[in-house]
């Protein structure tokens, strides 16, 4: 009788949603409870400032919707600009490119520069688009911080000196959904005046909780909007009614409790750790998934070594294997979901993803996985050769710095 | 040394959100997985078809949201009417009040129908706005079912009858966030063109998951304004994105698993007690609320027993007794949440809520403690007198119909 | 349709299992870890301590069995005696009888005095057994503190003097599993030598869990008696293996895990609510109970105010009502479990069982829907009548004395 | 400053306590509820039938108990011999031994076989030992049949035969606590007297439910035993007990809710991936693990291939290496639990479990960490050796037989 059930764990490599920790888990298990009583802030003011930790703030505010990470992108975009203003980003994947398509469905007039995918951002390009605005009509500019389709990461440092040398005062917003969390992310001294998070990623929760880090000057665009006919701001996102509510810890609807409790512990989870360690395991595990692509002797997506992503690795299929094939013959044979390509990448590309609660043998499990699908699909890879590479790497390289 | 702990359960007797039965708390409790693998469809694609039950209706199509219920207000306007559409509406509590500020924030011209606090919507006022609207410039009247700060149920199929009357073709919004599934609603039968509920009330799950059920009218009319420049609909809450993905079992953003194992379960509970079996407990529940009021001598909000919700009783603290003394009393001494009064009512009235999970014995314990706390805070009533009337009546209404 | 769930919780009142505490059932998910780990004594040597505080003890030894109660009794016996060996005892209620039946079978000489149902142990017949015993033949003394059966506390205080007065050297051992964590209880001030408690009554977990404190006295008895050819000891509920282990913080064998986490949360709730306001809460809930049985006109099992439990009133239906009748309906009616009379008492005593996890308004609850039950079975009691006597009681008697 | 949490998972190697699957740890978390009323018996009665099912037995009567497998060890000696009895049996490791010890400190007269470690129990010195006990003092033999502490599995079948060949009318009893669930286990058709079996192994439960599975003529034996004098039977252990109350669905004492709630669902997860199929994967993760160790080039305890345990591989450091230094470091560093060698292996030996539920990827991943861990600590394998050797034997073995 063929089996209607398949033994042991199913191994989660999606980039997000992650593996949500027991202590997580447990801390979600919460009865229903008066989100207006007057114990309740004695749990939600404290996330409030907490949360600024994951994103290198303390200048910054912290609104918290009930909404995945693209509702947040609306937010960002709808509290502080109108309608046909322009806004100046780069496209280099599916998740720039679906906020492109969201900023331009909302009426703004959005400046694209095409990157090669596999690259990110050019903070050269960007300063030399700014410095040709001498109206500074560009309100804002928007950049993918870790572009999950193809594994690449842009700096976001170097984003903020361009602006800077540009002498231009547009905003800077940056999706931080697959960044924030696992990557360093230095808001404060980037100036980013929108940062945009997700639960699902690198805080280790389920989806749903939305977080928008703002800066006073983001905060300040937004008040000054607010009077004017042609903005877009909304209502669902509007941070008006979350500042008003939000200081004596209230909310201005019915907040989701299992998050909130959620978020408390993934943000105690990371305190422990300590936010330094977290950062460089991402990059420890990142390195030894990489390691393992070169013992194959595949490519990964990103064009250069400064382009990739501690938290995503997109690898190339060789010349004529269906990267699909080997996802999906990972995900029925050998309960390993791996990431697809999206778009552009689409068959060419399958991704392991390395973010959130994760440890070595998680990941060479991960990795035999891999190799084991690609080898049932006839690409040609020395058997225990990525393991071999990985777990070579991860001997020399603790997870912890200290 | 004084206790930091506080013994026993919280009696949760807030109108929402609602008490959590334990195998949909144990429903929620899953890993992370991926929602674009080959076996998730499984999970999902049922609930588009299963969730129309607690809408009584077969023809409208279910979109989810990872949002609260004022997210879902938001997606019907949205989806449907462009900035300057006139919409009629009546305001007779907090809800339909916010329901209105948001369609003003909208840019939509509304005409509000003010009511006594106390009553609900009046269809033939209703009638007779739409009948002057020759021109037929209403695009849709817009009703809160329940108006929870009141304890105040609206005729639907009378304010449908209405609309009929007048010839009017405006569409139907309710708002049914404290009223499906726990109140007999038959959207096919009233011909409602967008249907609102939230998870944390009639279907006992945590916030976060909005749900709205559209007619094929009312998909209509959104697929006509999509190409309007005016028109409201942003990408959050757009249900074309949606509509793309959902026919396969996915979604156009990562939703949130855990409620959507919870709603899964829900609607099994729902449909193991039988719906019909629901309606009349929640109606046994709310008579036996108001027949412990009629003993203590006190008045509800409701003006009429006409108006009388069954999800939530408004009960007026007697002149000179600040009701909001009795519900910090309840709560801090008794463990007991009791809902305020919002606005208008605020300090003069106490809410019971008795919607969701809910059983006669849990009833009779909020009932004593309502009634000890107005007893600590001076109000003349009969100890056990509350109790008393209500276990007579819960004595001959069985909560099961069959 | 009929109805195939039940809404809302199951309100349990029989004296135990009792009530989990939400965060003792979060502290019991976890997964499976390898119980000879470096870190697992962190987990459990701190519990061999901690748990003392519950038994009143800083000189005893907490030995630790995946066991229940009954259990615990036999390893009580079977580490201390040998066959034929006399003990002295009383028999009052049903567990006293089981106990009582337990020695018998392992080969003891039991020395039975048999008391009036209802009431307890008599101390000044305890003194004049023992003085009696010129010889020392008796090895040890027996007492049960709550005899569950009857809801009735015997004064161990009072036999510990007896014991003295006597200047009798016999072990005392006392079943405090209805007691320990609920009632007050001072093993070193009243020399108990073997003091036994399940996880399943004040200490708020599932059963499974046995729990013995031993005294120094007892220890050094057990190790004398460990040559001899005709003691009971055995294998399974020996001291000497765990004595072995437990000080490095390991067990003879597997424990069950999700119980020890929960031991540790269980004791921690207890401290943070304090002893001496757990003791409080349990005395003002069960003469709150008795108040309630007053008002209705009926007796408690109890023959004198000095037998009271404050862990469980057995309350005696009027004569020619079937108290099984009225549990029975209790249950099905109501979703109510009251604990069944047991043995002598069986259909003539239903029990209301306060013991545990449990506060003002869910007693209220469970008199309310005893009091239904008993109405509907027609037993003439004022409706509304218990909850007024026992309200008016809480109203003026805090459950938390600072 | 130092982490003080570990990331991700633990790695759960040790041959027991395991895994217990996600959809159980659901199941047992239930809130506490009368095990005495009317719908219990729902629960309880399909687990004494339904469990049989992985005893392979029709015939036999399932007891459970609140305690671990050592308890059932002692149930099935004290509820059939009396002291002084003969019985017979083999040493082969420190489990075997173990029992032996407690059927010496029962007041057995055993008789021991000691046998190689790294072999099993030999049937022909078996049925040589019977034939030549003419009157048939020997009571019964005990075979340990999955040896934990060597990996060797041994032939339960066999010895079946060899008690037959003598014509012995001796009791057979099996300890099949870490075979049964995992390893094909036929009690009905061996004519296995006592099967016993814990709840931690193959049953994917927290470790406190002690299942015993009693033939006919065990039951007879126990009957007829149960005036003698000289018994060893006691009560908590009792069958009798547990025989009048469980036809009814009840149990002689309180029992573990939560474990019978998770009995029933690991009961259903066994049924739908089908018993032969979990035997079929035991071999497969057995023998890839096998693989691994000889790509290694080590040597496992099993001193031949017939006695590889398909549950458990003990595998021998090289000479002048700490095993404990490896499982130390196994743990410290890579957060994965091996099992260490016990009594005479100690120090020589560490093992690697593959028991319960378990699939590809996690066994690599394990390999992979023992590999890591034995290259930190100066083993000379070639890197990527085992995991390579191990997923080729995977990618040809796929873990359902159909």
């Amino acid at each position: 009788m063929a089996a209607t059930r398949r033994p042991g764990r199913n191994h989660l490599f999606v980039p997000g949603p992650t593996n949500i920790p027991d202590r997580v888990q447990r801390a979600m298990l919460v009865p229903s409870e008066d989100h207006r009583s007057v114990d309740f802030p004695a749990l939600t003011k404290p996330l409030f400032t907490d949360t600024k930790m994951v994103f290198g703030s303390t200048d910054g505010t912290i609104i918290l919707f009930p909404a995945s990470g693209t509702g947040i992108w609306e937010s960002a975009l709808t509290n502080t600009l109108a309608r046909g203003d322009k806004v100046l980003t780069a496209r280099y994947g599916q998740f720039s490119h679906l906020w492109i398509d969201m900023a331009q469905r909302l009426g703004l007039d959005v400046i694209v520069q095409d990157e090669e995918w596999g690259t990110g951002a050019h903070p050269e390009k960007i300063e030399e688009a700014l410095r040709a605005d001498k109206g500074h009509e560009i309100k804002a500019v928007m950049v993918v911080h870790n572009e999950t389709a193809t594994g690449v990461t842009s700096d976001i440092g170097a984003v903020r000196k361009a602006i800077d040398a540009a002498g231009h005062p547009a905003l800077l917003f940056v999706d931080g959904v697959s960044s924030i969390g696992s990557l360093p992310f230095y808001m404060d001294d980037w100036r980013v005046d929108c940062a945009i998070a997700g639960s699902q990623k690198g805080l280790m929760l389920p989806a749903g909780l939305g977080v928008i880090c703002v800066s006073p000057k983001a905060l300040k665009t937004a008040e000054g909007s607010a009077g004017r006919n042609d903005r877009l701001g909304h209502v669902y996102f509007a941070w008006a009614d979350h500042l008003k509510q939000n200081p004596g810890g209230y909310f201005p609807y019915t907040p989701s409790l299992p998050l909130l409790y959620g978020l408390r512990e993934a943000l105690a989870c990371l305190k422990e750790e300590g936010l330094e360690n977290v950062y460089h395991r991402h990059h420890v595990l990142g390195e030894a998934t990489r390691q393992a692509v070169a013992a194959w002797g595949l490519k990964t997506c990103a064009k250069e070594p400064k382009w990739n992503s501690d938290t995503v690795t997109a690898i190339l299929a060789p010349e004529g294997v269906d990267a699909a094939a080997i996802i999906k013959h990972a995900y029925t044979r050998y309960n390993l979901a791996l990431g697809a390509g999206l778009s552009q990448v689409a068959g060419k590309v399958f991704r392991i993803g390395h973010v959130g609660d994760l440890n070595e043998l998680s990941l060479l499990g991960a990795i035999a996985g891999a190799e084991m699908s690609m080898l049932d699909n006839g690409v040609k890879v020395q058997p225990g050769s990525g393991v071999a590479a990985a777990s070579s790497y991860l001997r020399e390289n603790p997870l912890s710095k200290s």
